[in-house]
């Protein structure tokens, strides 16, 4: 896709301009995947302000093959370090990730070249909130994994009394794999009856029971982009205490997916889930934020939050993910990855969201 | 293990006091798990120089159950962000990891309190270089792990034609999960035929074949430490070709073992395996360093190689990784994972060397 990473360096190099740099100097893994379509363990990026053509990629003997194939279309250096590589061939106003690059790392740069180091923190996250539909595609790949590995787990008996959280865990992830993830987004939760109250709990010996809540949240990895969904189950029959936060939860999360306009205050789409938690007596046991971006970071901006900042704009990839957690009991949290749209918001994680009793 | 992280924090609070340091600000959340035992993912810790009953340990409120467990031993604050809630509180010369701490993050711990500011960088990695029994354990750990998913996937046919590179990876991986590990230790390498010429080869859908050499490179994660071991087999029957250079490769992975000693310099312990693939033409098909360091990194300091520099000392943990790589053939390596001491190092990767024809 080089068009696709042409395309987003324009986008970078215009703010360059914008703030009278010459060039940036980007030092970050993620960004510079996002700049070049580079997924190797080491590199950098020169981005020149004026002219593409001036822009340097480098990375080292390792990836001499990888970096052909991956990033055709730039001048290429293999050296190490990379940052002092091509900060000693930048001139002027050179930007620097001043977020990411460390205090003895800057002074190894300052001292490779004649260039005037200039802090330039964040600009390609800025870029990177808004999703293009190269990595709308991934996502919503990614989100399609989980659906159907989740779809194989249920409909394969996966989840029944006696296995363990770590058996459902393995079993879940295996099959992500099966279609298509290159590996788990993050760390598979598998939380089963009062388990099912820890929002972050790790999958353990502990079996699953009749009766049980069962709570999954995991995701898949797909050229680089984490989908994130958690759907919550009940073991053979329910209970009316189980039946009524379950429609909370469930109620709350539509909420908060009815609130994800363009133009929307990220902390009135946590205070629009959070009220129909609250009305009903439940708010101090909803103890996170409703939902976070999702992308090459499995967390990345926008936060949904009360103390997040911040619009809503369309191509905005978030998580909404209520919870509701009864110490000692069970809890119940409905989680899935949309796209901010113009119209309503497109969901990427097509697992339904009634009550299922398995 | 309290007593072996304050043990560890006494070491460093001692080249604190060699440095006129009053305290450290620890950042780096491997260093903050040496020195505390605290897992999660976000944290800080305040050693100071002089008495340890007034370091504190500041973690946020997501981690108040799991750091009142595994943090017992020290004063506890819980706040966010932790570098600077700890910073507010330091007085005198406050050393910080100025090869983690970022440019940006350096101006608010500089704003957040009164202490001086003084750069300390790699002062608990030059501790992690020499391992404790403690964590000489959970390397062995990981290594049996490792050994015993390899037993379990040769016993039970795995290595076989017509299966997959990706397929034998998972089960590799999930025979290690079985054996205890949390996880791989990094992304297992399985690479068949002319693919195990290719040193870091990641598993395709290629199908193994008779006559493929098959090179698996994969280690298990056990309590934070990583081990890493290679092991090349042969399907089916054996060419000449592939013996003779399976027997050099052993042959310069056995020098390269037998130079692990206390005072050796790195760079010796690589020209001793580097020298017998050398003597047999072979010196331009081992492109990469002998080995590295290994804990709670999968690389990490020493570098066993030929602009490597230092001296192995009693306790660290290395891998001796020689490999003969013939370009759309095929290639060999073999690595172990050793701890060096005072007479023979200690072999923690116990599978067998000797060409296994499956």
């Amino acid at each position: 896709m080089p068009e696709t990473h042409a395309r987003r360096r324009s986008l970078l190099r215009a703010e360059l301009r914008a703030r009278e740099l010459d060039a940036l100097l980007v030092t970050d893994l993620l960004n510079l995947r996002y700049l070049t379509g580079f997924t190797g363990s080491n590199g950098a990026l020169l981005v020149h302000a004026e002219d593409d053509a001036r822009s340097v990629f480098c990375t080292d003997g390792r990836y001499l093959t990888q970096s052909e194939t991956q990033v055709p279309d730039l001048e290429r250096v293999i050296d190490r370090p990379c940052d002092t590589a091509l900060a000693k061939r930048a001139r002027g106003r050179l930007g620097f990730e001043s977020h990411k690059v460390t205090v003895d790392g800057l002074d190894l740069i300052e001292a490779a070249g004649d260039a005037e180091l200039v802090r330039a923190a964040g600009l390609v996250e800025q870029l990177r909130l808004i999703k293009d539909e190269a990595e709308v595609e991934a996502l919503r790949m990614a989100c399609a994994a989980a659906d159907r590995a989740l779809a194989g787990l249920v409909e394969h008996g996966g989840l029944r009394p006696g296995r363990t959280e770590l058996e459902v865990a393995r079993d879940l992830e295996n099959r992500m794999l099966e279609h298509g993830a290159a590996g788990p987004a993050f760390e598979t939760i598998v939380a089963a009856g009062a388990n099912s109250a820890v929002p972050h709990h790790r999958p353990t010996g502990a079996v699953l029971r009749a009766g049980d809540f069962v709570k999954l949240d995991f995701g898949a990895l797909v050229d680089g982009y984490h989908s994130d969904m958690t759907r919550t189950f009940v073991l053979g029959s329910v209970a009316d205490w189980q039946r009524e936060i379950y429609e909370l939860v469930a109620a709350a999360q539509a909420a908060g997916r009815g609130a994800l306009a363009v133009g929307t205050k990220v902390s009135d789409v946590d205070a629009a889930a959070r009220a129909v938690i609250e009305a009903a007596g439940h708010g101090d046991h909803f103890l996170h934020g409703l939902g976070h971006g999702v992308g090459l970071q499995v967390h990345e901006a926008p936060a949904l939050s009360k103390v997040g900042v911040g619009t809503l704009a369309a191509g905005m990839a978030v998580t909404v993910e209520p919870g509701v957690y009864l110490a000692g009991r069970g809890g119940v949290r409905i989680e899935d990855t949309l796209v901010v749209r113009a119209g309503a918001p497109e969901l990427l994680t097509l697992t339904t969201k009634d009550l299922v009793v398995v």
